[in-house]
């Protein structure tokens, strides 16, 4: 029999998801969490590097947290906890750094981007604006990952450079003290193929970097007044339509069953549809599919609700696996 | 009526400290802590950077606490705690992180010494050999001091710029959240003028890295051999001698009280002692001195000893601090 493997997801806490995160993220997460071991966590400590805002940076954890709760997750199933809940992740990090070469650290890519972008804009100082949480973020990651000792974490392909070098850290520490403890080296686990991609308003793949994006929850007439703003062409109500280069109806496609979006593909392609009823459809289908988790969602984000004693009975299990490890670590290293 | 300044000083744990640190560095610490709010930590973690021997690194922390106290550290009246057993500070030097400029770690003198030494060995790769532990030790020993609020750290004129370096990064979390926090920002306490200094058997400044030091606690019987191995030259016994370029007189100075070292130097000019009895009169005044004190050290380097209960409620006094502190930083950076 295999024995169960751990899984462990970083959670960004950089404001609401969008409906393209929802299928591209959150719904594989809750669809891994009921065959595995996993541990989902919501990095407040990496947003610390970027968000200088502490409301903002408040009430962005707890708005993350609670669109993951009300989107299904099972806190009895899924260890989720806040960073910042389980501090001994701190200590490992320092430990990691004493066997990390400052070389690796230089050659990350996100590091690299961003002096790129410094010498690009003619700056002196390559360095300029870089704090040292950003550039020591692959070890903070690292020590997320090897503190629950996991095996397995989902995540981008463009995160495939810092599990490469949380393997390497892992390896380095394994080397010096494997006598006395190892760490499990994790693996990534990306997306298979190119997947299909979420259409943001504009056409383009659905981002909040290119501003086209749907906010996972938002007030039912907010919602209404984005979906009826989805630039159309002027074809006239009567005229037949084509139906796949229109963008409400490829959003239509995801959210509707089979049966639905054939209806309305018919009725597109024939003519006597205008893009306001589309629009109206994709609406009312968006709203009945997520109108529910949003009512949960302003349950759960709303002060004194039962989010906090969630994170925190979250926090309390990972800090157990926590002590564990860090307990082994410190009687390796000499420190106990 | 002035306030109480709060005194911090970091303790190198790497071996048994000798004669040259007990004047320079304990018996000034010791005597501040008779008039001032005074921690004193074991900077364990400090060490894991260099010292890669669990079993040194276990031997080499206990060693240094059983000699401060062994000297007279009042336990009830300076904390002493083990860096490590405060993982707040781990914690805090993440935050601290956030607000550091990679640039300032780029310009530490220490990092920047090990890069000079790798261009003038060849090496093509200038960061070759050095660890991540190294090159945050400013950030890691900025949070040392901040967490708690410490107003005065007495160090070496050679740690000038990590005080420096931890004003210049409290001033920048001041900057940013100083609305709802501040950290007292901190001065170095350095020796006035050059100082008498110690010399070791070779005439040389008494230092380690000359391997021409007296361990301060040694057995008896190998403290005897070290001091009639110091050289001496080769006037007989009933000629005159100039006791001030004797290293075994200028040692005596410092240990026998006034009246004996004058006895001593009338002796020697007059002819008729010689560099033998001289030796002997040095270790037994050596003897006399940190007999006692090496008694009391070895009681406490016992394993089992009363020290691990001595340096956990040192602990658990410094922790109740640095709760205080990071409580404060939490709630100002909006990770609460």
């Amino acid at each position: 029999m295999a024995a169960t493997k751990t899984y462990l997801t970083g959670i960004q806490t950089s404001g609401m998801p969008h409906l393209g995160n929802y299928y591209g993220a959150i719904q594989p997460a809750l669809a891994a969490a009921e065959s595995n071991d996993t541990l989902y966590f919501l990095a407040d400590y990496h947003s610390l590097n970027s968000v200088k805002e502490p409301a903002r940076l408040r009430e962005d954890v707890r708005s993350v947290a609670a669109t993951w709760l009300a989107c299904g997750l099972d806190p009895e199933r899924t260890v989720l906890y806040r960073q910042s809940g389980v501090p001994e992740v701190f200590e490992l990090a320092t430990v990691l750094a004493s066997v990390t070469a400052k070389g690796l650290m230089n050659r990350a890519h996100a590091y690299k981007a961003a002096r790129d972008r410094n010498e690009a804009a003619g700056s002196t100082e390559l360095d300029a604006g870089i704090n040292m949480g950003l550039f020591n973020y692959p070890i903070l990651m690292a020590a997320d990952i090897l503190l629950m000792e996991a095996d397995v974490v989902p995540v981008g392909r463009d995160q495939a450079q810092h599990i490469e070098y949380t393997a390497d850290i892992a390896r380095a520490f394994n080397h010096l003290y494997g006598d006395a403890y190892s760490f499990p080296v994790p693996e990534g686990a990306y997306p298979q193929g190119e997947g299909s991609v979420l259409p943001g308003v504009d056409g383009r793949k659905m981002s909040k970097s290119y501003d086209n994006h749907i906010p996972l929850f938002m007030a039912e007439n907010r919602l209404k007044k984005l979906v009826r703003r989805i630039p159309t062409d002027s074809t006239p109500v009567a005229e037949p339509k084509d139906p796949d280069s229109s963008v409400p109806f490829q959003l239509l496609a995801y959210f509707a069953d089979a049966e639905r979006t054939d209806g309305v593909r018919k009725r597109l392609e024939a003519g006597g549809m205008g893009w306001g009823e589309l629009k109206n459809e994709l609406f009312d289908t968006i709203n009945d599919r997520f109108g529910p988790m949003r009512e949960r969602y302003e349950q759960l984000v709303a002060p004194g609700s039962e989010l906090d004693d969630i994170l925190e009975a979250g926090a309390a299990r990972a800090r157990g696996r926590a002590a564990a490890t860090m307990a082994k670590v410190r009687r390796a290293i000499g420190i106990d």
